[in-house]
């Protein structure tokens, strides 16, 4: 089965495979202290900070919570935005939460969050201590405008808190220059690794608003992490397959160079758009919100896309995801992440042709 | 490195590593569907019980965080045993849930815990809703008699919650038979699979006592992850390189057969309590409650424990357990989990005689 075009996890190069097989090591020994080291620093550099990358056993789901867990008290209100599936995710699991004050600033599946829009709900918001966004929205191949909107955030003195799981290392994500408090990753998406590993970057004024006492998790305890990272270890049993793979991914992104990364992602998204108009689809989202990560295709009203999704999978071998929610027959959800070119996007676009012209009509 | 002797984690048949490398498959198809329902069934045989086994992302503290979380509420009362470190650890995982009262019994390390003193301390407790137990201590190698500690406990009509991360697959765990209602283990010790998922078994009669309104986290959220069990999905995304080689080490301990496993871990304990002796050294744990998983050896008190541990290390390639605690210079700890025999025991006891001979007197 050929996953380049699941929204993760992602079909891995072999390099990355190799690592994720290789034998264990003792996880309170120099050999993993090197490595969880390297990984960290790595992650700054892909994070494009200064800030620790603190890496954390789970999904991208494990470091949303953990960014809510940690910094946010019995008490405090926090905004909780969203544009889709997962950002309605973070919402149910900060109103979990029960002794916090979430207010939710929702927009309709395909759009984006408008930064004036933003300025004036936060206005009425003003005892809010942290704003939560999602970067790139999975569900529906948005690209929030995170440079404005962390502007928005920061002009009201809030934490500005990210869902970049599906956006760091595949479209830039410039966590210092934007000045983003906490920035939430996985491994299963542009890191093209296996999943298994959240990274949570914390900004200094996110620290310093941090009570330990307050931060009612061991697990998912940001501080503990931090804390064991300067001893090379992990307060308990790391993910060790994901971090052999991590690792060796994060050195072939650096090798190929950042700036390439994004672009080789850039490349590939603008070709699937122009094919799937070209085959007679159109684009989910909003125009000025494309994400170069995800992309989500609009179906021909008489077609089924739940149909051409499983003739995608059954007779080309494209994993790829489905429309979520009540849009399972109208789209298509293309992801592009970590390991994939313009080429593969050819190659899934002539798949797909088929597909539409295979299908009768509804 | 040879890991055979570290007390998780372990080294890993070649066969289970192979399947870590195994490329990524969609985790909402047809395929993890499978992988993640044959799991979970293996998992009920190695646990001897019909109550569903739930896989969590994480590592054992994950599965201690989750059995308490789920199940134990504000206003709540919980008796949290230690017989050591990982007795400690869950002691600090209750207590960080504030609202919970949390009643501590603690044993000095190398004890177990005496059924009777136990029955009197609950007697005490009667409003305790639940009893945490370690099953067998990692730090100190001593099996708690978990048979009869839970029957005292069910006597008290209290939920029995163990901690059988270092005895699963590797000691018998009658899970029914014993009336365990809250199971915990992970895949790095007797499963002899890499680190990153943990395995939670329920009882009907703790699903009775569970209230979603009052279990305060989403990633830890054990009905959602057996709500998602029954339709071959995990609420977010698995770390799938964990399940393949979980899998294909199941196959290889259901294959080999429970009993047998059973018996090997013993031998191989056995085969080292002799050898040790004989060497000079003394056994940490008291006789009664020897671990057949751990074993810890007090070296002859002219002797640097973390000494010995480091020429295991350098000269002989054996990574083993030290000490934890104020322990790191008086023991050692060698784990004997997972793919592990009678002829391995003789290496490290060959390589230890050398090191005993070599390291000067203190």
């Amino acid at each position: 089965m050929n996953l380049k075009f699941l929204p993760g996890p992602v079909e891995l190069p072999p390099e990355v495979l190799a690592a994720a097989g290789r034998p264990m090591i003792d996880h309170r020994g120099p050999e993993f202290a090197e490595l969880v080291r390297r990984v960290a620093d790595r992650g700054q550099k892909v994070y494009q900070t200064k800030n620790d990358v603190l890496p954390l056993t789970g999904s991208g789901t494990t470091g949303m919570e953990a960014s809510v867990l940690n910094f946010f008290y019995p008490g405090d209100k926090i905004v909780a935005t969203s544009i889709g599936y997962f950002g309605d995710r973070w919402i149910e699991i900060a109103e979990r939460r029960k002794a916090i004050n979430v207010v939710c600033f929702v927009k309709p599946w395909g759009k984006d969050i408008n930064p004036e829009e933003l300025d004036g709900f936060l206005r009425r918001h003003s005892d809010a201590k942290g704003v939560l966004i999602t970067h790139n929205e999975t569900s529906t191949g948005v690209t929030n405008d995170l440079r404005e909107l962390a502007r928005v955030v920061r002009r009201h003195n809030m934490l500005v808190v990210v869902d970049a799981v599906s956006s760091m290392s595949a479209v830039p994500v410039l966590t210092d220059e934007w000045d983003l408090d906490i920035v939430v990753s996985a491994t299963q998406k542009g890191f093209m690794s296996p999943p298994g590993l959240a990274m949570v970057s914390v900004s200094e004024r996110a620290w310093r608003s941090y009570d330990s006492e307050k931060a009612g998790s061991y697990c998912l305890d940001l501080a503990m992490v931090k804390e064991f990272l300067t001893k090379g270890q992990t307060p308990s049993t790391p993910p060790l397959s994901v971090f052999f793979a991590l690792d060796k991914a994060l050195e072939m992104i650096l090798q190929e160079g950042l700036q390439k990364v994004f672009l080789r992602h850039a490349k590939v998204a603008e070709r699937l758009r122009r094919g799937v108009v070209s085959l007679g689809c159109s684009l989910f989202a909003s125009p000025h919100c494309l994400s170069d990560a995800v992309t989500t295709v609009t179906m021909p009203k008489t077609l089924d896309a739940a149909v051409i999704k499983k003739l995608l999978r059954e007779e080309h071998g494209f994993a790829i995801g489905g429309g979520m929610k009540e849009f399972s027959h109208k789209i298509i959800r293309l992801g592009h992440l970590g390991d994939v070119d313009e080429e593969n996007a050819d190659q899934v676009l002539a798949a797909l042709k088929e597909c539409i012209k295979k299908e009768p009509c509804l």
